[in-house]
């Protein structure tokens, strides 16, 4: 495991809200982050699907992820999602990877996938603008 | 109470998401939702903030309402949030309402305040296409 | 006429594309910015309504302009638009405003109208951030 | 050429404000479209870079086009896009996919890149809905 990898660990730990989620690291690479969510009775809405907030907080921090690889320490300023179908399945995995950075912000691009008996079908697709924390 | 208000409280108590975060219902009437959501440690991330995945889910949820007032049952098919500054405070509160509906979609607008001190200042804005679930 | 507002109308008429377009600009303050554009056939798509490039253009300068107005010099870093209904008439109007600002970056909203018959629509409502540059 | 190639430059021809700048279409497939722009001293800002309404035009005609390859006739309902860096170059082309759709909608994302000296640079990126004409 990288230093990278292993930092970025540590922080989603001292995400209170994280932790409540159960999300998980799975990749923090330069310019490039997947986080992954196990899917339960709680994180869901009235019609059994995922909860919209669970997939976009899912995407929000994938995308803060990616661009703080290669920014630091960095939030998210600005992005917008896309919901292409219900988020059903056993596991959201986000993905999310840098399309441009400079010294203060860098813009992502993410997609959330679910995944169910074994494949994967897209749920939603966002973009955004993260900031460097100074 | 009016029967929208009853209805939208109801369905709010069969989103396993929203009762695990604690949302209520403060208004809900034609072209306008309220929701609101007392602040508490399992909804921070690691700098003592809200999350920004948390405000993100009550403008989601507070758009999907205002559209579902005027479209009845409904899913946010997409938005796009700019986060102005850190949320803290006690209780977060998020207002939407319909700019423009027809008979499938709506386009609403959301602001999320942070009450601290009994002050609120915005900390995030919002704007996304509601759409009729058939 | 302030001296705000003067720059801001030389600024536009050192733009070519404006000038190619026509725009006007109406109000320039702090925080707040007002740009007109008198509809002509050649502003058309093929359907005879303004095209939507038209629209995005005028509400994308007035945010620039609104953010410019509290920031200095500065250009749109990213934006978002709905467009609520086809857009015609005599003349469109963009109202933009600013909703929060720093020392780089300021958020803002614009609303474009369509004026027809003395009379005036909502045809598109834009969010973005608006970046000083340095 | 296609039929839908055929169509689509057709319509481009019957687009007033396209004629204006001169857009052209060089791709249209199921799914995909791609417009390219050549750049003039008319479509440009006050500092000799692209406007970034034009860059947002191609975008946006871009991404109807993807959806209107799968839809039909077809309209933008909404957009968002980020500017990666100032426009500058001989050709602006605009490349639009397809990444989800239904009887009435489609989402789509744009990338729109500056050609210079024989390289090419992303300059903006969006991602929008494409709803079917009824």
């Amino acid at each position: 495991m990288t230093e990278l990898f292993e930092f970025g660990r540590r922080v989603l730990g001292e995400q209170p809200f994280s932790v409540l989620l159960g999300t998980e690291l799975e990749v923090l690479e330069e310019g490039k982050a997947v986080l992954a969510l196990a899917v339960r009775e709680e994180l869901k809405q009235q019609h059994g699907f995922v909860h919209g907030g669970v997939v976009s907080y899912l995407a929000d921090n994938a995308l803060t992820y990616a661009g703080g690889s290669v920014l630091g320490d960095s939030v998210t300023s600005e992005y917008k999602i896309n919901y292409l179908r219900p988020a059903k399945g056993e596991k959201l995995v986000a993905r999310a990877s840098v399309l441009s950075s400079g010294k203060r912000q860098a813009v992502c691009q993410c997609q959330v996938v679910a995944i169910a008996d074994g494949g994967e079908r897209v749920v939603a697709v966002a973009q955004g603008t993260i900031t460097k924390v100074e």
